[in-house]
């Protein structure tokens, strides 16, 4: 029940990544050949890389390896290998051995050291990894003889559509893909996102240009309040798109980034679990962006604010108390709050025109906005969410079924 | 759906207290006759008082009404005035007005100052309050030929069974009342709760209790993480008790009331919107007690947890992994949990005996413990909290309808 899934054109190839993928039974041996579950981006050549992880205390092992990896081997990357079905998370020691053995057998099967490997688990916590029938899919996806598309399928768990973007910023290209569909709560790095490009750029150019992005896309959603152990979003540049000449403008690049970003993140909330309607939190007239950021969330996180919107009940006082507990100083005689083009509060008063029968019209609307005015400053936020719907419980109470 | 509702003796008057209660039509006029929304608890003597309220942003005027008047006469504090079916807040400056209104119509009806008398409203925000019918509702009630519990039913929203408890300590007595159901989060002042009792026990004896009472209970649980902005607990003594004596020992007075409090703040979990599992999540190990009800909260405010509990599915690494996202540090590799008497982790390793049979038989149990120990400390906390139900979303989805 995605909310308007876009129609997507074919992902654009990326000088220097060739795609492999795999059907291992990750989640049970007789789902093999079923659906692809395994997953390689492998690079031809020393990539810088750059990365944002989970803030989950209880991260998983193979987010670890792939910080540290970062950090020491972050302009000698040459791929990334990962599985959907299991999320190798909260399985205590073993954790470590079965995400290491991950990446040894992707870089002997890529030809490259296994510090140059990065991994990615999603899916169930706290079920013991089975680490042989991943290695057998690792071996099998080597062959590289795959599509971007179908890796964005392959990683998949609850997701009913896969998710990419691409953008062509000069003669440099950017594609990403992601994951994501439960557990997706903002103030994290993300779910899993991996993005590759040929642009010319170092780790310590790289790395704040995607945590800026991170901020203004994957962590401003949320479909359910929940943080995953296992959310990682990779970056990585091959370096080869412009014949070895310089970037001059990062900036654009940075743009075309942030855009990408905000697109895969969008799709997330679209094909969130159980979600019927998609929903833009717009928080204008805040002290900070960090304050607009908070607003943001806590209203998004609301499970009456939720429920409000799956009922198509224009009840938006909860939208108003939501904002009073999100621990952030402002005046209740000061905020507005529009819907779409119908404003229910002017400087904390009701609307003299507000007629109950104009909410209700936008929130029957399987899109809509919300505009929060806090009256306390210039900053603003926009973050992404759904609505809190019976399937959502369906899907989670019965996930491992 | 309650889940074991208990079954209440009738509760104890007080000396010092009479009861009135009135049915205006609150929620629409053609209700009213139908079921009582309106209460009045009417002191004889001038009575201490202590408060505890909402940390929402956004509070209702009567809220600080209150704080104010228990702040400048909470010596002499004559009575409270409370209606259902609308909160009479988030409409801008005319609920300050209709709050005043309230105080000064049931001041005048009991013959006592407007300044010696509290009020709190509870239900739907945003909608403007029905003064007029709340008025003729108050004098009508102020006759005072009612008993507690008719007042623990007239201050109810959703609530499915009106809630109330009982303490003797020595001579003296303690009754309170309480309401909610849903918007219930700990990190609250509270929902609302009334209390009384006719020891002779001073404002300054009264309020710290009072706090670490609700700390205990009201703040310890969560039905959906949503804060109100009307929850208020009030507690007024008579101290009519023991015939003009002191109290020699009030330790025991402060464990009744705290245990007072926590039955009370059970019976609301128990009646949660939606409700259909009472668990009891107990950290242990922690670094602080306030480390130990972080981590406790996050559990209980977990959507993938409480849907986990209604699927009676022991998926409990969502258990760890929300505890990952209570913002404490502790380290992975000394967690323990149990849940009754099955043991899932240890020291952060799978519990060699564990078997998904035995988990799936505990949280198949209408009533269940969930026991997590960090293994940083000595501190330890208990919360409670309900499973998130398809009912949750019918409720909350149509709650104006």
């Amino acid at each position: 029940m995605a909310v308007n899934p876009p129609k997507l054109s074919a992902p654009l190839p990326v000088p220097g990544f060739r795609i492999g993928t795999a059907s291992c039974g990750v989640k049970a041996p007789e789902l093999k050949g079923q659906r692809t579950d395994l997953t390689i981006i492998a690079a031809d050549v020393d990539c810088h890389a750059a990365g944002t992880f989970t803030q989950n205390r209880l991260r998983a092992a193979c987010v670890d390896l792939g910080e540290q990896a970062v950090h020491e081997h972050g302009g000698a990357i040459r791929g990334i290998v990962a599985n959907s079905g299991n999320a190798n998370a909260g399985t205590g020691i073993r954790e470590a051995e079965w995400a290491q053995m991950m990446i040894a057998t992707a870089a002997d099967a890529l030809g490259v050291q296994p510090g140059q490997m990065l991994s990615a688990s999603t899916g169930v916590i706290g079920t013991p990894f089975p680490i042989a029938r991943i290695q057998s899919g690792i071996r099998e996806a080597a062959a590289c003889a795959s599509q971007w598309q179908d890796a964005a399928h392959a990683i998949r768990t609850t997701d009913t559509f896969a998710k990419w973007a691409s953008r062509r910023v000069g003669d440099v290209t950017i594609t990403g893909i992601a994951k994501g569909s439960g557990m997706i709560h903002p103030n994290m790095a993300t779910m899993l996102g991996f993005i590759a490009t040929d642009a010319p750029l170092t780790q310590a150019q790289l790395q704040p240009m995607l945590r800026r992005a991170v901020r203004q896309s994957f962590n401003a959603i949320s479909v359910d309040g929940d943080t995953s152990t296992n959310d990682t979003v990779y970056l990585l540049a091959s370096g080869l798109g412009l014949g070895g000449a310089a970037m001059q403008d990062t900036s654009e690049f940075e743009t075309a980034l942030t855009g990408l970003c905000i697109e895969l993140a969008q799709m997330i909330v679209r094909d969130g679990e159980g979600v019927s309607k998609f929903v833009t939190i717009r928080i204008e007239g805040a002290a900070s962006v960090e304050d607009a950021y908070q607003v943001g969330r806590t209203i998004a996180v609301s499970p009456l604010v939720k429920t409000a919107f799956a009922g198509s009940d224009a009840n938006w006082g909860r939208i108003v108390a939501a904002a009073g507990n999100a621990g952030i100083d402002f005046e209740a005689d000061r905020i507005s709050l529009a819907c779409d083009d119908v404003m229910m509060m002017e400087n904390g008063q009701l609307h003299p025109e507000y007629r109950d029968e104009a909410g209700m019209a936008v929130f029957a609307r399987p899109e809509f906005s919300i505009t929060l005015n806090l009256g306390m400053g210039e900053a603003a936020a926009t973050v992404w969410t759904g609505d809190l719907t019976h399937e959502y419980i369906t899907i989670n109470a019965e996930y491992r079924t």
